[in-house]
């Protein structure tokens, strides 16, 4: 949770002028988000959300997820739009920062998903891999396989410290996930960060989808690893595969999945398992005690990627192999 | 800014249905406010802010503070008002916390006030001191001229390392304070806290007052030296006397000042300076450092004390001496 830029009352009402969305009426930063500052925005005309882009940001970046996000709404998928100032352009600078208003989206991310987001979400994830099909852009993803060893090497000599035996366990790990990891599956458009507080719901049905910032153009099934990990996990760390069945079977009604596909999930897995694992860890030893944001904990990665490790065929996440 | 208890979309849905105000569509933690939680909830009927007591508020207190704003809106002071169960109470229980769903206000607080803001507080806080008269609840100032020596003792021994010699200086003060403190002035309901980003204005009218939490029964014109010392002061530290008598002209124009409150502005200010010198001071010695609140500077209250101990008449404060 975290305002990392204050916006005065003046600087917001002129710009919010550039854009023809009324007048302001109120504004309050919200607490969610960790690597922009977003503020909840009322105008005469509805509500919108203001997102200042942090240092975390890659400036040059921007017109990619601001983009990919208007090409997906336009194909149905439920994420915001960003709104265009009456001069035309739709990034503009706000106390020191990028900035950008986007539509506000109902609905509320769930605390305790059951089977049915899952299903709900394994059918939008699906929609969403689809409808970036026809999406020009394209942006490597910062945080592939390639980025895990280097940024190993920044935390390797504090992973002990977090936990026993952690340096060891995943030096062993990205040996075996760089020697495996697939070629040849179909790749495209992924969100790479479908956690549970970036998809809203209202009366159980999805209603949008959030925060594109970490989107890039990688293999399709990984995005549903990343999933399978952020939705199909129990607070007591068990594995749920009628959760993972919902998800899978849903997302394979909208998006036949290849068999290939199936067989990589649980190298895809262990791999987006370790890209969490060595986030949080980085995050874990680098953030200072009066920071604004409490880090997650790695070692709920390390758990899964344990799980993952001992699977033997997708059968295991509740699909029988076709 | 803080969200200190989080809420579960499926508890607050059920919270919501409490009420008469529609369906739930989203919320979202709001980062203002230091004592308690507060959720901006959208539902098909509106906005709404509900707020979750955390443990530096006596739930005891809650209907003083419920009750009081219920009054001062029925009065016409644009404050909030708490909403009712269809079940009939306006306190409940979510998360473990003392809750209530109160109305949303309009209007944002001014990071940079001018004369005419501080005019226009100047008459709605003379309008709130009148509309209080008629309120019959009362609450001790827990945070009086009383309440001063013993928090004082609480951190008297990390005050020379925050300030160099700020423990005799605030030792000497309370000694003044104590012995000068005024017996006879009008009292009633004051707010006790209106910094401005307690104040919102809309097309530069005010349009809110919120977060009466501290609110009680204390020298009228005490609340009018909190304003000065929250209002009229630059950020370079000078007094902007222009602001004062802004304030003070409109105030006396909504309800007549006696001789006796003017001649007791200095050393009002002067207590109310000590106040929030003592309470940030406790603050910064106690706040641990990877809290979610960064704490308030002290040094700027002792800065301001030192200007009111100055002061000769009530002139400096931009007021003819009548």
């Amino acid at each position: 949770m975290a305002v990392y830029t204050e916006v005065a009352d003046d600087e917001l009402a002129t710009f919010i002028s550039l854009y023809n969305v009324g007048d302001l009426l109120s504004y309050k930063g919200i607490a969610e988000g960790v690597e922009n500052t977003n503020y909840l925005v009322q105008t005469t005309e509805g509500s919108y959300i203001l997102t200042l882009y942090e240092k975390r940001v890659d400036p040059d970046e921007l017109p990619f997820f601001l983009g990919l996000m208007d090409h997906l709404a336009f194909q149905g998928i439920p994420c915001p739009i960003t709104l265009k100032q009456t001069s035309g352009p739709t990034l503009g600078q706000l106390a020191g920062r990028p900035a950008a208003l986007i539509t506000f989206l109902e609905g509320m991310w769930v605390r305790r998903p059951t089977n049915h987001h899952c299903g709900e979400l394994g059918r939008s994830t699906a929609s969403l891999h689809l409808a970036g099909r026809s999406f020009a852009g394209l942006r490597q993803n910062t945080l592939s396989h390639m980025s895990w060893r280097p940024l190993f090497e920044q935390c390797r000599d504090h992973a002990d410290s977090v936990h026993d035996g952690l340096a060891d366990e995943i030096d062993q790990e990205l040996t075996d996930l760089e020697g495996f990891w697939p070629a040849e599956l179909p790749t495209g458009i992924i969100h790479a960060d479908l956690f549970p507080d970036n998809v809203f719901f209202l009366n159980n049905s999805l209603s949008g989808i959030i925060d594109f910032y970490f989107a890039c153009t990688d293999i399709l099934a990984y995005d549903i690893a990343i999933c399978l990990n952020a939705w199909c996990f129990e607070t007591d760390g068990s594995f749920n595969i009628t959760k993972a069945r919902a998800f899978l079977v849903a997302y394979n009604k909208a998006r036949k999945l290849e068999q290939a596909e199936y067989d990589a999930l649980p190298l895809l897995a262990r791999g987006a398992s370790m890209r969490f694992l060595l986030t949080r860890l980085y995050d874990w030893v680098n953030t200072p005690a009066d920071a604004l944001v409490v880090p997650k904990d790695p070692i709920e990665y390390l758990r899964k990627l344990r799980f993952h490790r001992k699977v033997q065929s997708v059968s295991e996440y509740g699909i029988d192999r076709e």
